[in-house]
C-alpha cells in the first residue's frame, strides 16, 4: 500500500487510474532487476513514449538539469532539436555505456531503420555503489535490449526494481516510484505521469511532516553523514506541448523534489526528461523537404495547471518509491533499512 | 512577531542575529514606501552588497531565472562577467526604467567614477498592479536614488514596505520578507541571508500545514482564480563562492520557494540574484593588465550545507513576508487581507 | 554606394529588393539622429516587426547572447515565452532607461492596451562614449517615442544615423548597416533581413581581404589599442519559425560577425534578436483559455538555408555600415575616420 | 606541407613550435586508425590534458555547444562542476558507448582510483558513415584503451588518422587537424592549442579565397547536395582560466569555424571542449573538507587576446585537416577526393 492508500495526500489534483506514468496513454515501462550473490544489486528501467518506432516518429521533448553531477547521455541533441528518438533507459552510473549501446542497437534493428546511421540514446543513471558492486559493470547490452523489449503498459512495479534495485534515498531504501495527475476537464483534462529513480539525500518531509528530523536522519547531523546522490525524473504527458513548454514543465519537477526535502546536493545528478505523447506532435524522421509542420500546442497561458500537476506527481512519486522499497543487504554486508512507514502514518493522522 | 517566534520552525540550521539578510556583514537595505491617496501602493527596496563603491569593488554574483516572465534588468552582464557592480534595486514592473536610471546616476556620481561610461544596473520587479495604479509609473528617479542612499544595516522592516508595499502572495497580502542561516563552525561558519519580494501564487503550505487548502485558497479552486505573480529573491553570503557556485546556490532558492507551495506559474517572474561579500573576492574595476586575480574559494564538495541554508532561508523569508504584511486597500477599492496567522499557529501546534 | 555595388560579394544567396531588413514584408525602421554642439553624437533606432499592435499580436522571437557585456533589456521574458511584444529599440548604453520608458509608454498608450499593466520592452545598446557625451544621457523618453512612431518601410538609411550615429567599428567610423537575403523558391523562397549597430573591434576582413592588417589597424598591434565594443544584431524573417529555431538562427548571426574579423572581445555586448513575421504565428495577447494554438512551422531539417542566409546577411550588413559611415568629430575634439573604401575596392579587384 | 608552409596565413599571432595542440605543455595525443577491408574507415583520437592521473588531478574545463545535433557524452557534469576528469576521446557516432566504456575502465584501473565509483567520460564524435560501415560499430573498448595509453607529446599526425580517418569536410576529405598560438609576452605569453575532427559542410573559404564557389562545391548548389556534418573542437591552454572564462573561450572557437565557411547546419554536432592545464588550477579529487581552494586566474579584462588566439587557431586547424587529408575510398566504393591544394595556393598568391 502506498502513502495515498494509507491516507497521506499530496496536493489537490486527482491521480489517474494507476497513479503511474502509464496513465498517460501509450507509455510502456520495463524493468530488469539484477540481484545476484552478495554484491550485485542493480538493474535497468526503460520508458517508451509510444508503442511504435520512436526513431521514425519522434516525440517533442526537453531535458532540464537540476544538478549536473551525473552522466545522462543524449542531453544536447534533445535540447537542440526538441525531440526524443529512443526509449529512455535508466541504470547505474557505470553502466551508461551498456545503456547507450543497447538503445542504439534496439534502434538500428527496428524494421524501417535499416539505413539509420545516427541515434541519440537517452540514458540516465544514479549511483547504486553503496549496495551494488558498481565497478563490476554488471549490466550487459543484452539486458538493456531485453528491458526495452519487455516494457508494457498498466501498473508499474515500484521500489527495489529495475534501475532502483540498489538505490538509497534520505538514508532509507529508495528505488523506483511513480505517480500521475489528471487535470479536470475545465483545465484541459490532460494526464501527466512521473517516474523517478530515487537515490538522493536531504531533510525528508512527507505530507508536511519533518520525518527526517523526527527519525534523526537529516543532513549534517554529524560531520560524517552525506546527503549526496541523484534523482532521475521522467515526465510524460498527453498535453500537446511545444519543446519550450516541456522544458518549463521539466524545471518544475525539481520543485516537487524540493517538497520531499531534497536539496540537490553538490554530488547529485538530478535530471528531468519531459516529453509529450500528443499524436499530432509526432516528428517524422522522413518528411518532404520544405513541407511545414502543422501543430496544435497549448498556449503559454494554459501551462500553469500542468506545472502544479508535475510538482504534485513528482513529490508523490518520490515518496511512493520509499514506501514501496524494502530493506536490502548488499555489497560488503551493508544494509539499508526500509522507511518506517507505520510510524509516519501514525504521525500524519 | 514572526512565525519562528510563534513556534513554527523551518529546517534545522540556526538563524543569524536578526534572521535577516543583514546578518551577512556589510549588507545594507533601504526601503521607500509610497502610499498615497486611494491608488498609489508601491515602493522601492535597495540591497547594497557592501558599504563602499560597488562599481570600483564589484562582488562575485550570479542570476538564476526560475521563470522568466519578468523584466529584471542587468541579467546578461552578471551572467557573462560573474559580477555585480551596483546596488540591487527592486520596484514595480513599470518602474524598472526609473530603477535603472536611478541606479546608473547613483553610480556615475560616486566619487572615483567620474570617467565611468557604462554601468550595469540590476533592477528587479514584481507587478503590484492589483492594488497600485501601476500604469501611473509613480516611482521617480530621485526616489530610487533616495532609497539607495538611505540603506542601512541592522534589522530589516518586513511586510508592506518598499517594493513589497502593494504585493499579493497566495491570495493574501504579501510584501518584503527576509531570513538568514548561520552554518555551524564545523561546516564553515558562514552566514547566508535572503530577502524576498513576494507577489506570487500557488498552494500555500506553512511548516508543512496545507494552509491554502484549509483556508480554501488554492490554485484552480474555480476557473476564475489565478496563481500568477512573481517573486524576486536576493541571496547574500559571506562564504567565498565563485560565480559558478553562486549560480548553483541561486538555483536552490527556487526549491525553498517550492516548499511554501509556490509553483512558478506561467505569469511569474521568479528570479534569484546571489552574491558573495567575501572581501578577498572583490573584483577591482581598475587593475594592472595581465595581473592575475588571487582568490580563495569554497570547493564544490563543500557547497551542500549552503544549499540547505538557502532553501531554508528562502522558505522562511517568504513566510515571514506573509506574517509581517497587513491588510491593505488600494486601487479601485480593492482589498487584500492579511493572512490569518493565528489560525495557522493554532493548526501548527 | 555600398560594397556590393562596388563589386564586393558576400556569399552565394541573392539579396532582397533593398538589401535591407525592410525586405521582409511588414518591417518598419525608424531613426532619430542627434548631433548637437561639439559633443552630442548619439541617437535611437527602432525596428517594428509589423504595422499593428505588437503587444496584442506578439511575434515568435529569440535572443542569443554572443557576449553579455551589455545592458540589453527584456532578455529573459523573450527567452521564457518565446515572443516579442514591443518594437525593438536601440540606443546608447546609458540611455537604456529612456528606451524602456519610451517603449513602455508607447505600448500602454496604444488603442486596445488600456488595461495592460506589464510590458516587456526590448532595448539594446552600444557604447558611443568615445565621440558622444554619453554621461549626459541626451536621449529623452519623447525622442524614443518619436523614433518608434516615425518608423517606415522601404529603404533604410545606413551609417551615421540613429543608434549608430556615434559608434566606432574596427577603429573606423561604424554605424547602422543592413542587408537581406532571399532564398530560392526551391528552398522555400523566404526572405531574411539583418540590421546591425556596429561598435566593435577585431581584425577587419572584407570580402576575404585582411583589411585590418593591410591598413595597420588590428588588435594588439601595440599594447595601447583596444578592440572592445559591441554589436547589436536584429534578424527578421518571414519564414515560419518556432522560437527554438529562431534561437538557432540568432546563434548563427555571430558567425557572420566572425567573418568580418570580429572577435567578441571581453568588453563586447554582442546580442542577436531574431523574430518571425509569419502571420500564422502571431501570438494573440487575449485568447480563450484552453484553446490550442494552431501553427505551421518549418522543420528542423529545413533550417540550413536560413542559417547560411543569416551568416551572409550579417557579414554584409556590418560591412555596409562601414561603407555608409562618414568621418565624424565629436566629444573632446576626437575624430574617427571613414574607412578608406576606395583602397579596399582596389585590393579586391 | 600545411597551408602555412605553402604561404597562406591565418591572422596575426605566431604559432607554437609544432603548430599543434601539443605546444601546450603536458598535452598528449593518441590516434588509432582503423582501415580494414572495403568498408571500415574509422578510428579513435584521445587528448590527455596532462600526464598524471586526471581523475585525481582534474583540470578546469568548459563545454560549449555550437549546434547540439550530436552525442557528446559528459557535457552536463563538466558544465556543473567546471572540470574535466578523464582524457577526451573522439570517435564515430555509433561508437560513443565503446568510447565511454574504454574511458571509464581506463580511469577505474589507474593506481589510486581503486575506490572510485563514478567517472564522467567525455567522448565526442562525428559521423563517418559516408565512407565507414558505421552501423558495424567497429571500435572496441580495448581499442579505446589502447588509444589513450598510446598518447604522446610532440608533433601530431593530421588528416586521415584517428577519429578523422573517415570524415568528410566541405565535400572534400576531412580529418584531424591541429594548430596553436603563442601570445607575445606583453599579452601574457600563454600558449593555446586546438585540435579538430572535421566532418562538416558549408561554403569553404581559405585565407579569404571563396574556394567553395570557385571549385563549384558549396551548399544548395543543387537541391541534392547536403552540408550537414559535425565538428569536434578541443581547445587547450596553459593560461590560468576559470571555468567561466574557459566557456567564453570555447564559444569563440565557433567563430574560427565560421571563418572557414562553416555554417553549423541543422544536422551538425558542433562542440567545443576547452580546458586549462595551468598547474595551480588542478582540482584534487580528495581534499580536506572546508579547505578553501587557492587559485590565480586571469581577469576578464585580459581574455581578449586568447579570444583572438582561439579563433585563429581553430580556423587554421580546420584548414590543416583538409590539407593533410588524402583521397579515400570506402564503403560501397564511395570515394572522397583530397582538396586540390595546389590550385588554392595558386589562387592565394
Amino acid at each position: 500500500q502506498g502513502p495515498r492508500e494509507l491516507g497521506i495526500h499530496f496536493g489537490i489534483l486527482p491521480t489517474g487510474t494507476y497513479n503511474a506514468i502509464t496513465d498517460v496513454p501509450g507509455i510502456k515501462v520495463g524493468h530488469l532487476t539484477k540481484i545476484e550473490g552478495n554484491s550485485i544489486r542493480t538493474g535497468v528501467t526503460a520508458i517508451l513514449p509510444h508503442g511504435g518506432n520512436i526513431f521514425q516518429q519522434k516525440v517533442p521533448a526537453a531535458i532540464y538539469v537540476g544538478n549536473g553531477f551525473g552522466k545522462l547521455a543524449g542531453v544536447t541533441q534533445v535540447q537542440e532539436l526538441g525531440n526524443l528518438e529512443t526509449p529512455i533507459v535508466l541504470t547505474n552510473t557505470l553502466s551508461v555505456a551498456a545503456g547507450i549501446e543497447g538503445t542504439v542497437k534496439y534502434s538500428l534493428n527496428l524494421p524501417g531503420n535499416e539505413q539509420v546511421q545516427s541515434v541519440n540514446a537517452v540514458v540516465g543513471e544514479t549511483n547504486d555503489g553503496y549496495l551494488n558492486d558498481i565497478r563490476g559493470m554488471h549490466i550487459s547490452v543484452e539486458e538493456v535490449l531485453e528491458t526495452i523489449q519487455s516494457a508494457k503498459s498498466g501498473p508499474v512495479t515500484q521500489g527495489n526494481v529495475g534501475a532502483g534495485t540498489g538505490t538509497v534515498c534520505f538514508g532509507w531504501k529508495g528505488g523506483i516510484g511513480t505517480s500521475s495527475r489528471k487535470l479536470p476537464e475545465s483545465l484541459g483534462g490532460y494526464t501527466l505521469g512521473v517516474l523517478v529513480q530515487t537515490n538522493f539525500g536531504g531533510n525528508l518531509q512527507i505530507g508536511g511532516i519533518p520525518v527526517g528530523e523526527r527519525l534523526g536522519k537529516y543532513p549534517f547531523k554529524d560531520a560524517l553523514e552525506k546527503s549526496d546522490g541523484s534523482c532521475m525524473i521522467v515526465v510524460a504527458t498527453d498535453a500537446p506541448l511545444s519543446d519550450r513548454n516541456l522544458e518549463r514543465l521539466a524545471k518544475r519537477a525539481m520543485m516537487g523534489l524540493a517538497k520531499t526535502g531534497g536539496i540537490a546536493s553538490n554530488g547529485s545528478g538530478d535530471y528531468v526528461i519531459a516529453f509529450s505523447t500528443a499524436e499530432g506532435l509526432r516528428i517524422p524522421y522522413s518528411a518532404k523537404s520544405g513541407e511545414l509542420m502543422q501543430t496544435e500546442t497549448l498556449r503559454n497561458d494554459d501551462m500553469t495547471p500542468l506545472f502544479l500537476a508535475v510538482i504534485e506527481a513528482t513529490e508523490e512519486a518520490i515518496i511512493n518509491s520509499l514506501f514501496a522499497a524494502e530493506t536490502m543487504e548488499g555489497k560488503g554486508g551493508k544494509k539499508v533499512e526500509k522507511l518506517p512507514t507505520e510510524k509516519i502514518i501514525e504521525w500524519y493522522k
